[in-house]
């Protein structure tokens, strides 16, 4: 079973993955894997991933066989392991925990050459609410406190299959990264009793130079101090706490969002490699049921070196204002 | 002037780099930089880099001209700017600091084909005292609250020149990483009334399963709970706060097992790209007097995903225990 291990300094856990074992000879530089060669995500290897946790399918088709729009299915090669009991242990000065968690594989299309964005809108609104039930699924163990949602595109944003997919990955604690949200979050609300993203999304709009795309529901916009070129957020405009909480219309306004704004990147980057993430409120703990919803797209342009590994401090070469009039008026 | 600005969620500070400006074309992604190629830092070339701000050089040679072991010279494409005022603005929810600090290269040999663990003990103990030297100059300025060293070697780890160098940026805050740490560290201290690290060192070598190498005055070991594969951390075994307070003993100890830690890990991992980072005590907060410094390696044998960047939770495929073992009984 992996283990979730705590930095003692910093109180960062990690998972050790020792099933995963590798040798100093498995970490041998592979060149980036060609398009084209076996892939277990197309439409007729179903039998080649653990069987589905839940699919769109047409009508009259078999569980675990052709005729899917979308499959959910549990990672092969899962990160936390779903079965066992949550036990937390010490050692002298260091910490453990089982390494409990679920881990899932959205494959968004049976077609190998779309991307998520190439969908059409209805087909990616579908992937919103297929990952909402997911969701709702896996909150009904009271062992996850978070599920984080993301997407790897491309080998260098992190991709070990080249068929489009998202993950939904359910830990047995709040991770670090939301953690710190999360009380940042609370601390503007006990000085200033609004919710800092609907005060961002004020200003946003006001000074109007961050901003890449607007529709009825939602606005993407490159935040005021990006990690990264071209980082991008979006945001739903109405507090909504939880992705899963959503309503139609949002899936639908998300889904046209999402659509645009990577095309707009993809055009203006020559497809680059990125990821998303989505921040959601946590699952248990209701310090924080007054959270806004959120995902952070980051096109992976620049490299993360010394100086950003030990200081956690980010240099961007490009300013959010420039990269968001680039992205705002690219043309199709 | 590059500019410091805060995310007001998470507080962590970027440093927005107009003058570099990059727009989209400027991130295709450019093929590894061959062996080869007009190098500034080569002797010889001293008039491709600006001035020196200290050098050990042979006597009787001219400055900014051949005859040199070690030199330092201001970055020519600082992060941070020397000069100007350290001011503060708001804008609504976002505040803006000036991007004032120093960046210097320390060019460490003049020969191109040698990388910092090639050279001799002695010399790669000359360039401890030469980054010691940098420190305590630049520790006058009371505009600077920390200096971070690190290192960045390969392509993949962020290096954009090959010629081996490491680097200094004090910066007008103290990094996020690093504060971290700092109150990782008081926390420890006023429960326990001992330093965490030295309660490590302690552990580590009562189990020794992590230990990868130790000298007089040193050790080398895998953290328990490691971000990355073969990550280690390099620390005097007696409490000294700040890299620049140590002794002559200090830096021939370090020198000799930075030598043989990176022997290891380029044996083992067949010449990784890796970045090291030096963590010690702020310069003018009195509060985290009493920190005990460190080096962290890492190797980069893995990428960093969308879960990583979601959730500041890594996962890591090699125990550290089993990374330790490979790293103590290489062969030469």
């Amino acid at each position: 079973m992996p283990e979730l291990r705590k930095d003692p300094i910093i109180g960062r856990w990690v998972i050790i993955s020792a099933e995963r074992g590798k040798r100093p000879s498995d970490f041998i530089i592979e060149p980036e894997k060609k398009r084209g060669g076996f892939c277990p995500f197309c439409e007729g290897h179903e039998d080649k991933t653990p069987p589905e946790v839940l699919v769109y399918r047409e009508e009259g088709t078999l569980p675990n066989k052709p005729g899917w729009r979308i499959r959910v299915v549990s990672n092969k090669y899962p990160a936390l392991q779903i079965e066992g009991e949550l036990n937390r242990r010490g050692d002298g000065v260091y910490d453990f925990m089982s390494g409990i968690g679920a881990h899932e594989v959205v494959i968004e299309t049976p077609e190998h050459n779309k991307d998520l964005f190439d969908l059409d809108v209805g087909h990616i609104e579908d992937v919103w609410w297929v990952i909402r039930d997911r969701i709702l699924d896996l909150k009904k163990d009271s062992r996850f406190h978070y599920i984080l949602v993301f997407k790897n595109h491309g080998a260098a944003a992190g991709a070990s299959l080249e068929h489009t997919h998202s993950q939904l990955i359910a830990t047995p604690i709040i991770p670090k990264r939301v953690l710190e949200e999360l009380v940042g979050f609370q601390k503007y609300y006990s000085y200033k009793e609004r919710c800092i993203f609907c005060d961002i999304i004020r200003q946003e709009k006001e000074t109007a130079k961050r901003i890449v795309l607007e529709n009825d529901r939602f606005i993407a916009f490159e935040p005021f101090a990006p990690r990264f070129p071209f980082e991008t957020w979006v945001m739903p405009k109405n507090h909504i706490m939880n992705f899963e909480d959503s309503h139609k219309e949002d899936y639908a306004d998300l889904a046209k969002i999402y659509k645009d704004t990577i095309k707009r990147i993809n055009r203006s980057l020559s497809d680059p490699p990125y990821n998303f993430m989505i921040h959601t409120a946590p699952l248990l703990d209701d310090t924080y049921n007054d959270f806004h919803w959120h995902m952070e797209i980051i096109p992976k342009l620049t490299k993360v070196a010394g100086f950003e590994w030990g200081s956690g401090f980010y240099i961007n070469p490009t300013p959010p204002e420039d990269a968001a009039k680039f992205l705002r008026e690219i043309q199709f």
